[in-house]
């Protein structure tokens, strides 16, 4: 049977493959974007777990939009007016394709910065989108490039990660949150603002959600995959009514609604007096990873390579001198440490600047010590450096 | 934002709107596609479910295609050939999606039998396939129509519910089993075999599967939402490798992967010495009432109604002198007894055979034989039969 049109362009996820290799035994993997599996709040789920043979009623099918004392929570927790609603997904990614499936025709302009979040760059090129980069800077998007953009090409949807973005570890500064939320207001783009990292700050000061300054031209997606547990598959977004209908129609289609055992036992953890504790806990145990990694790196990296210090999230993003950053890759997991090379967060025909995403969430500092070892010993030897 | 294309051609479904009314104080339903939750195998289910939190590992990022041992399970269970491969998804309404993502493009062929399974007319709606409709009879599809439309029309797929269809209880005849086989391989259309009630069988004797005599023309879908429970979300589509690795790849976007706490709970629950034992009295309670339902509608009902036995599943198809459906069934909800209109089940613009779906495995004999009381005297008021 031949493929849809739409499927025959997308690629095999470099990630996944380097994934299965990452498990090798004696590999340190800074390649995934896995959280700690020792975090994970079990202990604040037990009573929940362990209650639900006493609870059937959330065997049965439920509503598409989700399990109504979990969508009266996220009314209440991010203060949603009156005519926002919710959407409980199969973690956020779903809720990024339904937004797709749902908005996007093919051709339809998208706009994202590049590099990108690799799942983004899937979910839009499977809806054939006409996807338009903007350039990244240290606080956010070019905004000049930003603006004649939306100016010139009238694109449909902003895809954003204005938090510890993904692979870049780039956290947009207030002023370009505001700048941009106007310009979405202005060339009436709605702005997909995906924060899965924004309670992962360890450093600094959190700032407003974009979307907080254009909530009428927003959805916004959160994930629990990284400070409950991924493998529960949970994920909500949010914005105007009107816009939350027809995902859930298309959900409808998808799955009918996501698993109610599991949104259950996250509303009664979002609802754990120690679950701030548990994010606190989190925080520190990956900022004392990030500064290891980060030290170690700058002292042993050869010169032309460079990282932006991050104050959250899960990421390093490595610039390097030029070379093949796929080879790189290979070379670096035959010495035994995975790691994603920029390519794969681009998309296909655009200019790559080489460089490596490193994750410091799901190693050990005394691993990422070692790792680090390696991966200069590799970068030496393919990237002729001194 | 303007919708898609494709989702501004999906009618909102009709039946998700009654489920909702269904549920207002002292109203019968006999409208949903609901198992009875008191059934669910949640004993069953206590150990593995309480156990939970001694296994984290569940609760982090897993493979797409599925919880290993899980896949492992299906492969033997299912007997599946070496380059058979399974898929895990969130129900099977999701291999539906997948599927039609997958291999169907635009204006791309689609058989199906009319009247049909809702959520897949939704579903190649939103892929905006061209669906064909051939007749159903008392044993399965009319077999002359549906070879001049393989012949003729060289269609992609082939969507049927060969066990119990959904809304009609038809089951197919081991020729038309046999026959339709032969159809597929021999003019190159895929079978998509969605057999979520074939476990359901209370008489008669089960018959093999369509895709056993097929196997390399075919994808098969298994639910646990009515042998297991819906809440879960569990589902699996088997077939060739070649095509279960494109669907991996959409899935990939989609959602990444199915809850693993609820896939390793449902392993344990199909492993566990009593889930035979379990279905036996499934099968017992629904026979029960399915023999409840018929002798009441045999004994009450009007001239110019008409129902055929079942052997198992979930509906009874009652046909109807002609009326407008629509009304009957508002009608019925006012008389405080729900049911589903045939018109929902035929793609826009089909004939439509005057019916209602009325389902029995979600209310008990004595309140089967208060909603026939009242389904009665509406059909009597709205029909104008005797």
């Amino acid at each position: 049977m031949e493929l849809t049109q739409a499927l025959q362009q997308i690629q095999p996820s470099y990630i996944r493959e380097i994934l299965m290799d990452a498990q090798a035994e004696g590999v340190i993997s800074l390649a995934g974007g896995l959280p700690d599996g020792n975090t994970f709040p079990i202990a604040l789920m037990d009573e929940s777990l362990t209650s639900l043979p006493q609870k059937p009623a959330l065997f049965q099918y439920g509503q598409t939009a989700g399990y109504g004392p979990l969508l009266d929570y996220f009314r209440t927790q991010f203060q949603l007016p009156e005519h926002h609603e919710s959407l409980v997904c199969t973690g956020s990614q779903q809720a990024l394709d339904l937004i797709a499936r749902a908005f996007v025709n093919p051709n339809d302009k998208v706009v994202m910065e590049a590099p990108s979040y690799l799942g983004a760059l899937q979910v839009f090129g499977l809806a054939q989108a006409n996807v338009i980069s903007v350039s990244q800077q240290a606080d956010g998007p070019n905004l000049v490039e930003l603006e004649s953009c939306f100016a010139e090409q009238a694109p449909k949807l902003f895809y954003a990660v204005p938090d510890f973005h993904n692979p870049t570890g780039v956290s947009w500064s207030l002023e370009v949150r505001q700048k941009v939320a106007h310009l979405c207001q202005q060339y009436g783009v709605t702005l997909v603002e995906d924060v899965p990292y924004r309670e992962l700050r360890f450093m600094g000061e959190m700032l407003p959600l974009v979307s907080s300054f254009c909530p009428e031209s927003a959805l916004v997606l959160r994930s629990y995959s990284k400070i409950a547990a991924p493998g529960m598959r949970m994920g909500v977004v949010t914005g105007k009514a009107e816009w939350i209908a027809p995902l859930v129609k298309v959900k409808q289609c998808a799955d009918l609604h996501s698993s109610i055992p599991m949104q259950a036992v996250l509303l009664d953890l979002l609802n754990h007096q120690n679950f701030p504790a548990h994010l606190e806990t989190l925080r520190a145990i990956y900022q004392e990873r990030y500064l290891c990694l980060a030290e170690q790196l700058t002292a042993k990296l050869p010169q032309g390579c460079h990282f932006n210090p991050v104050e959250g999230g899960m990421f390093i993003w490595l610039t390097l001198p030029e070379c093949d950053d796929f080879a790189l890759a290979k070379a670096a997991l035959q010495n035994k440490v995975a790691v994603v090379p920029s390519s794969v967060f681009y998309k296909q025909g655009e200019k790559v600047t080489p460089a490596l995403r490193l994750n410091f969430t799901n190693a050990t500092t005394d691993e990422l010590v070692v790792a680090v070892e390696r991966l200069v010993a590799v970068i030496k030897a393919e990237c002729k450096v001194i």
